[in-house]
């Protein structure tokens, strides 16, 4: 979330020259998104977002996001385009790194969404899904199922260290998932990481969704309990909010739709959007010194969504 | 250079309630600046730089500062005041932080600066030195010549860690300073930090001086001096460019001037400056874990530039 790689304003400038875009008049490094690095670009003709792909990008799946990106956009999706150059390149090299300059989108996230901007980011999810269904681009989820298995293993024992019982926790609710993950319902490239900070907003509206380096091909409901995990619980996993919740699901219905085995399985799902974060955050606070700059995010409060799911009712969490 | 404090859009909409500024559009976190929180905002209206302060600024300083930056805009120069909301107040509490609505100056920070540009930055900080002849405020230099013995004094033998022999390189050093401390030349308020960071700009022009935080009451062709050792060399010390130093004197002539007594005594003041970043840059180093996510900066670069200094020829330095 910060920025790693120093880009100077002659590296800019000699960027900006592959483009149609003047002069240029500011840049700023910006705190944003994944492990990348992001400056926020102004012109004397625009506003972009220059963005540097740092280790956990792989260099290999920008085309793969790229052309996610365009067929989004070209659908009439608010998304993020990495813009073109003269000669029609999206991929440069700025500072040693791959790196796009990126469409700049207004909005700001919010950190307690209401049921009105709840509803909108559901049906701003809907919206993808429909057009994604013309998408034929597809990548592996390496944070499916199977990636869980993997992640619980390379945290071992030490899974015990955040929490008394955790790692026998983990391993129940994975022979759990083993057994009811509803692998049959239709899949398709989906966000896979559509938390509050990713949908850019003024005031009820949806203006932008951004983030889209976890998109992969999955099952697509779980697309929408991802959603639903970190839209409708206050950020430490307590308070569910069942109005954000019917919310979010009516938003959803409205603009593509569940159906009923989606709403069977809805709980699964949603247990493995929670186990999914739990099991990163994890890894990532076993792994992070607890004097680095970066703030550890606490697993537990994935934990505590999975509780949750494992005991609510279909109704409570899709708000009919 | 990160950001320390998360503010939420809806703890921003509240500031912003305070001023008739529009409806939040856009925030970012931005990575610019001393150890302050900064967001780039913009509203409905304008742009903003929303700045927390954190442990590093003291929040009783903070009129000083804002005075500063106000009798400075007040004479023309272009830096970024605290904007007063509808009642006048320029300071208020956001997230638990004292924190100001900036102006937002457009320009970019150059990182291999042309004699042009050495020369405007000259021009800028004469102006600011000719406006600060009638500024009645006052702050003691930390970061002076005291300063250094006791920044010298805790870090201690570790200095030797750092570089074999530079405990000695600077005990004998701050004797030298103390034995030819030109203390009787004029004082002012000076920035005290203009380095190319500090300094924006599109294309030869200066659009802002930013970063007014080590501003203080202190030998004023001392802050020609921090300007000099900040402009004139590679960032690692080496390569000395008289063309930007020659152009930067000229500037500042042509906007203000230095004394004879001043250009006399113009080594040792830039001895003094290499030497006082020398110094903080050793504390940081020696303060800083090896793998925190902050860089560390190369306290050697300013031992380069002591150095360079202590054996260059006034006519060198000055560009006459």
């Amino acid at each position: 979330m910060a920025v790693y790689t120093q880009v100077s304003a002659e590296q800019m400038a000699v960027l900006l020259a592959r483009y149609d875009a003047g002069e240029l008049v500011s840049a700023k490094g910006i705190a944003e998104g994944v492990e990348n690095s992001n400056y926020l670009v102004e012109t004397s003709r625009r506003r972009f977002i220059l963005t540097l792909y740092e280790k956990r990008v792989d260099a290999g799946d920008l085309p793969f996001f790229l052309a996610l990106l365009d067929h989004l956009a070209a659908s009439g999706n608010a998304v993020p385009r990495a813009v073109p150059d003269r000669e029609g390149r999206q991929i440069h090299e700025v500072a040693g790194r791959p790196a796009c300059l990126i469409e700049f989108l207004p909005g700001v996230s919010v950190t307690h969404p209401t049921p009105a901007q709840s509803r909108a980011a559901g049906e701003a999810l809907g919206r993808m899904h429909g057009s994604l269904a013309s998408f034929t681009g597809a990548r592996p989820n390496t944070l499916g199922p199977a990636g869980w298995h993997a992640l619980a293993a390379r945290c071992g024992a030490d899974l015990d260290a955040i929490s008394a019982g955790l790692g026998a926790r983990v391993a129940a609710e994975l022979a759990y998932i083993d057994a009811h993950w509803p692998a049959d319902l239709p899949r398709s490239v989906i966000h896979a990481d559509l938390f509050p900070d990713n949908v850019l907003m003024r005031g009820d509206a949806v203006t932008g969704v951004i983030d889209f380096y976890f998109a992969c091909t999955e099952v697509r409901a779980w697309d929408v309990a991802v959603t639903h995990t970190s839209w409708c619980f206050e950020p430490d996993g307590t308070g569910f909010h069942a109005d954000r919740a019917a919310a979010l699901i009516a938003g959803y219905e409205a603009a593509f739709g569940l159906s009923e085995a989606e709403r069977t399985a809805f709980a699964v799902l949603a247990r493995g959007a929670a186990l999914r974060f739990l099991l990163t955050r994890a890894w990532d606070w076993l792994n992070t010194p607890a004097d680095a700059m970066v703030t550890r995010k606490d697993p537990l409060a994935f934990l505590r969504r999975l509780d949750f799911y494992a005991g609510a009712e279909r109704g409570l969490l899709l708000g009919a």
